[in-house]
């Protein structure tokens, strides 16, 4: 299943899709979208497995990349500018390994850039895995429920209270899985296609600087990419400022 | 001697006692108080020994602390939100330790969050370090004047010169025993009070990053908690914006 | 050649000298220098060899200090705000050991600070050196050409398309010498005219931390200096927002 959010007739300039991250689904771009929409260009949010209506728990990040690559093959898009947010960052590396000739530019959105042989987890700080680890036991394995704390203080800090809860509600267990893969992406880092970091400055996910980070630890993977910083958090900011992403994201996207 | 800031009848919604640093006193607070009044929260900004009206310049960390923690019980404050700004975030250490029960939330602003066993001099550059130790033995041992150029150019770089002047006059010889003063946290690190940092992003008195710095660096020891930025200086934005002040410390300190 | 930019009458209040960086000539600070007028301040961008209209390209960085330094001497100017962008970062630096007397405060603009025997180049990413070596070989040896790609992302970043390609139609390739020169700087480091750094915040350039960038690592290498910020990128920001930059460049600037 995929959102789609048509731009007016004749407005078309840039072809986004966006590929939400863990603790979401494709409704974290719904806003976001319809700004993008309202400035004229096509914005698409596919679904992945595991997330959205599916309630699947054992799916891997293969299957994943499969059915956003699929996604945008069967709708033949072309010359995209391909969104990911989050975990989303890892999916748009190995889709971009796998239709790298659909995609005019990669952005990431606080997005993890991983390196050739590791997982998600692994740019996490070793407290942050363990925490992980024994939500996911105590949920039976293969799951992580959010804690509402973690989210609101972490995921959601620029939100008030009652937004913070709103948001939160909506969060379902995330399948643990995909989170511990070590990816392949020897490929990814022979790509030639051009990259931006958008740099949410608020995001309290991972701690800013000192070896972990979005910016600079993880943009700084990307060799020349081109930078943009907008006042943001993780969660809140797409639902409460989804203008201002949406032109950051114009911004991030544009020749 | 604790000035108190009464905010409307009907308004209140946080309790906020506010934790002045070093070259300061009380009156460091009261633009933010009266903004946060107006807001409709209550906010008191206790005076501690050595500070304000009081001569004495051999006071202890401890008797610091002690001052801070009994005018909380005296007024018998309760679910407070603990805001302590430069040396103000020792002392909201050690009074998070007297009184936990008494503290819905610490709140640092650009506040030192010491490891246990350090001092504030500690997470001080040797160069200052040894710039404050001659300071002292220049003034007789017991106090730290402070130079007016570094504190233009450093504690207030976003203020024009006439107001850096103005708040310069007003700045006594900081007692020194405090800020070498190496404390007992232990129990700090054992509280689950939620805790959140509030980075003024353009605070020259710390080096930004790379081993030092209010953010990410102090910040990082606090486990999970929530960050909240606005533009600002360690000692003019209070006196220029204190609505923004105001606003952010709401940002950290609510629910 | 010195552009001159004239401020109303009686509204003279700072004086400064605006030099620029590589792959730039005096042009860069037209704008800028305009609304530094309108804000009642002098201010000159002397051009120096091997730039604007000059076609030598076996420039030394002695001649281009030799070339600033004697452009405020000649004009008799006293008490400057000596600004330095980038490459110019360095150059004023060794404008100040050579006529510490005429300036009032220096000021870098995401400008080159390097330690005594350093060269520019020095501070550069390895791969951006073998980078710029590649191109100057593949040119004849004497000057840097700088590809649409690289400026386009990271030196212009937060341009659109148009502006970025009409800023780096007028770039012209840069004389490579001056950049690996190493300097003498001993002079600089016992200097004690008052230092400001103004950063901007999404300047792409180099690697922000982490062991490079502007802010904090080079700024660093001043000792006691007075930060300020704004956002903005390399090139394209003082075209887009000039008088932002004037405002901070007096934030900088003034006592």
């Amino acid at each position: 299943m995929t959102h789609v959010y048509s731009g007016a007739a004749g407005a078309k300039q840039l072809t986004f899709v966006l590929v939400h991250g863990s603790w979401a689904d494709a409704g974290y771009w719904k806003e976001t979208a319809a700004e993008l929409n309202r400035l004229g260009h096509e914005a698409f949010a596919p679904e992945y497995p595991g997330h959205g209506g599916d309630p699947r728990t054992d799916v891997t990040h293969a299957e994943i990349t499969e059915a956003v690559a699929d996604d945008i093959a069967r709708r033949d898009l072309r010359g995209i500018v391909l969104v990911g947010h989050s975990f989303g960052g890892s999916v748009i590396q190995t889709v971009a390994q796998r239709i790298p000739e659909r995609i005019g530019r990669i952005v990431f959105m606080d997005g993890f850039v991983l390196l050739d042989g590791q997982s998600v987890a692994d740019q996490l700080p070793p407290p942050v895995v363990q925490q992980f680890q024994q939500l996911a036991q105590a949920s039976g394995g293969q799951t992580i429920p959010m804690p509402y704390e973690l989210y609101r203080e972490t995921f959601a800090n620029l939100a008030d209270g009652p937004l913070a809860r709103y948001l939160h509600r909506q969060v379902l267990p995330e399948p643990a899985g995909p989170l511990f893969e070590k990816l392949d992406l020897k490929r990814f880092y022979g790509l030639t296609i051009p990259r931006s970091y958008l740099y949410l400055t608020s995001d309290g996910v991972l701690p800013q600087g000192e070896g972990y980070g979005w910016h600079p630890h993880m943009s700084g993977r990307l060799g020349v990419f081109r930078l943009i910083k907008a006042e943001g958090d993780h969660m809140s900011t797409v639902k409460t400022h989804p203008g201002l992403i949406a032109r950051k994201l114009v911004e991030a996207g544009r020749d």
